[in-house]
């Protein structure tokens, strides 16, 4: 890769997600030259991709340009790359443009969707972990409502109009909450001739209660608050199969759908390279001691979705949200300002700020480390820590401003079929 | 298709561009049933789309969802689809989702680029005419510029920071005026280890002045603009090959560009069925009479840039602009609701409310009816014309605060490459 070696020593950051723009910015002042590896060119702020899918934003509200974000940073390089292999022998990573030698190196590659095996789920399904994903969504439940309108078969209507969310975790809840807010206010506007009725929305969940790393109040109020919408929720209930028609769940039941959404798990997007012993297998994950260095590796570091570290209070991992990416990201930027003085890096300890999931106008949870609580008041405070987590003043006003529209209106303006999307040619 | 026949007679508009949308807009307190056919569910904002492609705006301010302009049309229907054929005989128009009758049907298809018959022009050019080719050019131009960071070969650096457009229209002319403000204010920030005088911006006429529908001091101006904007502009001159990496004129220059944008000509989106009499050939327009008629068929009327109307004042036709196509679209409602009523259809007369282009910070052209001039007040003008243009309160927000911030910070914030753009392995 053509980027000069200066007397800096140069940290590699591969993953410009929460743990690696944190980790970036926080060594704005230091002694490093800066690389960062994407595969996109824009920070994605995950949390409200499901607004992206359901017609309430526009990319560029929630995406934010890498090189803008450090375009104050002295020795910084972005590169728009896929990593292939790390190969620490020689303090090197492969990737599609080439090799580059690193004196750090820092895993920040999060998690990507995963299927559990099963090729005819990920065939068919519509995941939602990017923004190209999150706009296949928008783009196919639009084609299918416009198809819809224009189908005789009640049938045929039946299945285009039912929208099947796998999955009971925030991204699983808001989504169909954000899908009911349409059918109840948008789409009856749009679709006069249209039986709104016909639009269903299944929420599927495999444990007893949804967003289950929770707390049973916000398990619960989520649950009142989905089904005071109309969203018919399958708890303890896996889907075992969808042909792209067709599913099929663990407990006999059947639903034709050509929405089916996936967001039931994932798995570390981790890189070839680093030996077993330093993989924690279940979710695939870097093995990271308390500075986040990966097991057997002192000069590769892995933070946020990717990283497992055992600490007294997170004997199992930390959760796998944005939280403890930012935090680690942060911490490890001092951690790599006390190597450069040549001191000793001290231990990460995280501090849980609570959990907060919408379900709809007005509507939310919120796990605060004093209290959980469900309704309006949770419904400003995630507003509230969402719009100032943006990065950016614009993406704060432009988010605002379609918010309070929307709010006023009843309304999502950003029901653009701008790229079709369809299965190639796959059966459908 | 699946449209019940009501007692109402029926109007089936093909195009939601500026015609196509002024009309039904204007029908709403009629007596007709309205079906609303387009290959897109959204109305696009032409004349900002060059923003789109420079990372200036995201496609939600410009563009529309026709269902949401028409939503309290009584009896109204859209359908998203291509058509294929009219058999008039039939009153009959024929789609990929079915066949539809009409009592009286809108051609308001506009124009679609042209390439003069050159496959290679079309095969390797960017053109555009549409939010997803707008989007291309903007993810093909940042793709570009990180491949450009990355090559050690200062040919090839250079071939992908050479921005040729073709074209000295308003939208040559106002594209290479944004791309050279990306140039002097944001790519410097975004790519501090490139030398921005690598990149070069050149713009193609084949007459003598560019703007050549506008005024004398219009194209002056406008040359005068882009030479202190450091745009290369090449008069007389006729872009006669590409083939994806050189380009070469006809007085004999070559250059090698990576971003060859098309803007220099349409030719009319015209639909199968109709005799070649009622065709005016060398731009494939209708003729039709003052009252819009296709010549010969008195149920079939054409609108805007695919209508070739002659009158005194204007024996060659209107311009192939907004303002003709949105009054056209507005006198069709009324005669149509004369035509109800029984009276007979008035004659349309155009009205010239002027032209404007912009071309850069503070700087635009404008030829009024009663003076033509240049300068920081045309660019005033530019800015309140288009923002009023604008479909709907939202849109007029967000565009304006987009410009604002824009304008401020001397940037231009959505530089996504969302979709990376490739030429289907074609030779590059």
């Amino acid at each position: 890769m053509n980027i000069p070696r200066t007397e800096q020593k140069r940290v590699v950051i591969i993953g410009g997600g929460f743990a690696g723009i944190y980790l970036a910015k926080s060594l704005r002042r230091s002694n490093y030259q800066l690389v960062v590896i994407d595969r996109q060119n824009y920070h994605t702020f995950q949390p409200l991709l499901y607004q992206v899918s359901t017609a309430g934003l526009e990319p560029d509200s929630i995406a934010y340009p890498i090189r803008k974000i450090l375009k104050k940073h002295k020795n910084f390089h972005f590169r728009m790359a896929t990593v292939s292999a790390i190969d620490a022998g020689n303090s090197e990573i492969e990737t599609n443009i080439g090799s580059l030698q690193y004196d750090y190196l820092i895993i920040a590659t999060g998690t990507r969707t995963n299927f559990f095996g099963n090729s005819s789920l990920e065939h068919y399904s519509m995941p939602m972990k990017s923004v190209p994903q999150a706009l296949n969504i928008r783009s196919l439940s639009l084609q299918n409502f416009e198809k819809a309108d224009q189908s005789e078969d009640k049938g045929e209507r039946q299945a285009l109009l039912n929208f099947c969310i796998v999955g009971g975790g925030p991204t699983g809840v808001e989504l169909a909450g954000a899908f009911a807010e349409l059918k109840r206010h948008v789409f009856p506007k749009d679709y006069q001739q249209m039986d709104i009725d016909e639009m269903e929305i299944h929420l599927f969940e495999g444990s007893d209660r949804l967003l289950p790393p929770m707390s049973e109040t916000a398990s619960r109020k989520s649950l009142e608050f989905l089904k005071d919408l109309g969203v018919r929720v399958h708890l303890n209930t896996l889907v075992k199969d969808y042909d792209g028609d067709k599913l099929i769940t663990n407990n006999g039941l059947t639903f034709r759908s050509r929405n089916f959404i996936w967001t039931a798990g994932v798995t570390g997007a981790s890189i070839p390279g680093i030996k077993e012993e330093s993989m924690h297998e279940p979710l695939n994950r870097y093995r990271v001691n308390r500075f986040n260095q990966v097991k057997g590796y002192p000069k590769i570091f892995a933070l946020g979705d990717i990283a497992y570290m055992e600490t007294e209070r997170y004997p199992n991992g930390h959760p796998q949200v944005a939280q403890p990416a930012i935090q680690q990201g942060k911490h490890l930027a001092k951690n790599l300002k006390l190597l450069e003085k040549g001191s000793s890096m001290l231990p990460f300890e995280y501090r849980d700020k609570g959990s907060l999931a919408t379900i709809g106008r007005n509507k939310a949870v919120a796990d605060l480390p004093f209290r959980s609580f469900g309704g309006f008041f949770a419904w400003l405070v995630w507003m509230f820590v969402h719009l100032m987590s943006l990065v950016g003043f614009r993406n704060r006003v432009i988010v605002f401003f379609n918010w309070v529209y929307n709010y006023i209106n009843y309304d999502k303006a950003a029901r653009l079929i701008v790229r079709p999307y369809n299965l190639n040619g796959k059966k459908r």
